[in-house]
């Protein structure tokens, strides 16, 4: 039995990520119905918009679906309303103390995993009630932990500190890592990357296209004075590592950064100008495919990795 | 059949790490008399110390060792002649082109190992001839790669860039680890941190005292402008990073850094002032153990994994 297929009530232990400019409807819901768990990503969205994406997406799909929320944009009761009120059955929540909305949530009967990159974040989300967590290490895209620790390192410190349904994150786009992290302690993943580049995401196509053609050390963890996040190496990041070797300090950044600039690239493909948050398994990723494609390889990657593991001699000595 | 134990005539594909200030004829001998390959780090010691080192190491141990040689220091040339002189039947050479030696080593019967971080300086090692590669990660502690790839992103990246037997490094200190990184395309693991804080690592009882106490976010990598490191967070460290904000050039980071730091802080123990080289996965360790039994735990872990990989329901779904 897997903890995290019984919880979400799906087939795979696959959930897509809720990233911002990427995660609509369409993405979510197809996801679903391929058998994992599709996540609305609610931190690029008006309360009115997301409103609007749970309701298509109820119209596309009859299976388990989720939103997550970063919780740190000042709209959070209008969307937690909105979530209440359409009968979301699943949310993930981020990017702020698991405590606020966790108990709020589950006296609805809404399920809720809250996301972390440290063991110590771990813990004080089971003692605020979650019902599962996400760890997610360094080499993941966009807003990242100050410790910057690894998936690999962070998998199973989070194990041992508590004993909930656990999702890796970070560096999962095939079934090999897939299975590498579940072997670390993990019962599922976490995908963001590899579906951020999938025909069904709303990013656009100019920066899938980019993606596609990027190579290994085309990202890298930027603007740590503010919020640590990974960014594809272009103009714009040019100009933050630039100010960062001079060692301007926070207000310099945030005029630097100004506002909208995760919009500008990932929608509306400035991919100059714009903030482009990719992970860095972003390297490995060479095509634009179907959910549908991405999902059938991945759980085919991940029953040929767990056979091999057993019977290829490679594993035996 | 693993081309590592098959390409180094070893039991276990567990490779010791040649670290500085650690890894003396002690360590790497009762590591290959455990059943894995120890090497010898050459990068802390004068010629006339690596050759006493390789001799009692001949004393200590029939099984095969090797040397780990950082291609940066200006006694290279002597330290070949002694490696083939008291024929030494490994090399690992590192922080260097692959160019610079493999051919020479080659020539003389000695295999030859190449370390990178990057797919494309895999595929540089392997035109360059050598026999095996080590992949190391970001989470790795001491002298790392600029593009700061996870081991997590790195090994499929290696993998897919060379046939060559691949060694994963970076974040291994156990088992499951093991099997991960293996799954995701190793055929072996260099490990360093677990054995820098072994009884038998020569790195001072304080040092490793240190590390059996810290725990997550401890170690961070610095000094970008030089060389990227990852250290332990200690005085030394929040030096560098008070200047590293300041924006400083190369020529005060150099000032700062000094010389002999890593020999003060790892070999004489000054916790404070010292270059603190250690993993990011030095945070699960918690005891000194012997060489023999951590080898005894890594594989018998590796074992359990791997038959709970396919046996348990966890992972059949």
């Amino acid at each position: 039995m897997n903890r995290i297929c019984e919880l979400f009530n799906i087939e795979y232990p696959v959930i897509q990520g809720g990233m911002v400019w990427c995660s609509g409807w369409r993405l979510a819901t197809e996801v679903s119905n391929c058998g994992g768990l599709g996540l609305i990503g609610a931190g690029s969205m008006y309360p009115e918009t997301l409103e609007s994406h749970i309701r298509k997406a109820k119209e596309a799909t009859e299976k388990p679906f989720g939103v997550n929320v970063p919780l740190l944009y000042p709209d959070t009761e209008r969307i937690m309303e909105i979530i209440e009120r359409l009968q979301v059955p699943v949310v993930f929540t981020s990017a702020g103390s698991p405590k606020k909305w966790t108990g709020w949530l589950k006296d609805r009967g809404i399920k809720v995993v809250h996301v972390v990159s440290s063991a110590v974040f771990a813990e004080k989300s089971e003692a605020a009630g979650v019902d599962a967590i996400v760890a997610e290490g360094f080499e993941a895209g966009g807003h990242n932990g100050r410790e910057e620790t690894t998936t690999l390192a962070l998998i199973p410190a989070v194990r041992k500190a508590t004993s909930l349904p656990l999702l890796a994150a970070g560096g999962v786009a095939s079934g090999q890592a897939m299975l590498a992290a579940m072997i670390l302690g993990a019962e599922g993943v976490q995908i963001g990357s590899r579906f951020a580049i999938s025909e069904e995401s709303s990013a656009h196509p100019e920066f899938k296209k980019l993606i596609t053609q990027s190579g290994e050390g085309q990202t890298q963890l930027v603007l740590k004075k503010l919020a640590p996040v990974r960014l594809v190496k272009n103009a714009f990041y040019d100009l933050v590592v630039e100010a960062e070797n001079r060692g301007v300090d926070k207000d310099e950044l945030l005029t630097i950064l100004g506002r909208g600039r995760a919009k500008k690239g990932i929608f509306e493909g400035d991919l100059h100008n714009g903030e482009l948050e990719i992970g860095q398994v972003s390297a490995s990723i060479d095509e634009v495919l179907p959910v549908k494609t991405i999902m059938r390889n991945l759980i085919a990657e991940y029953r040929i990795a767990q056979k091999a593991a057993s019977e290829d001699s490679r594993f035996n000595f």
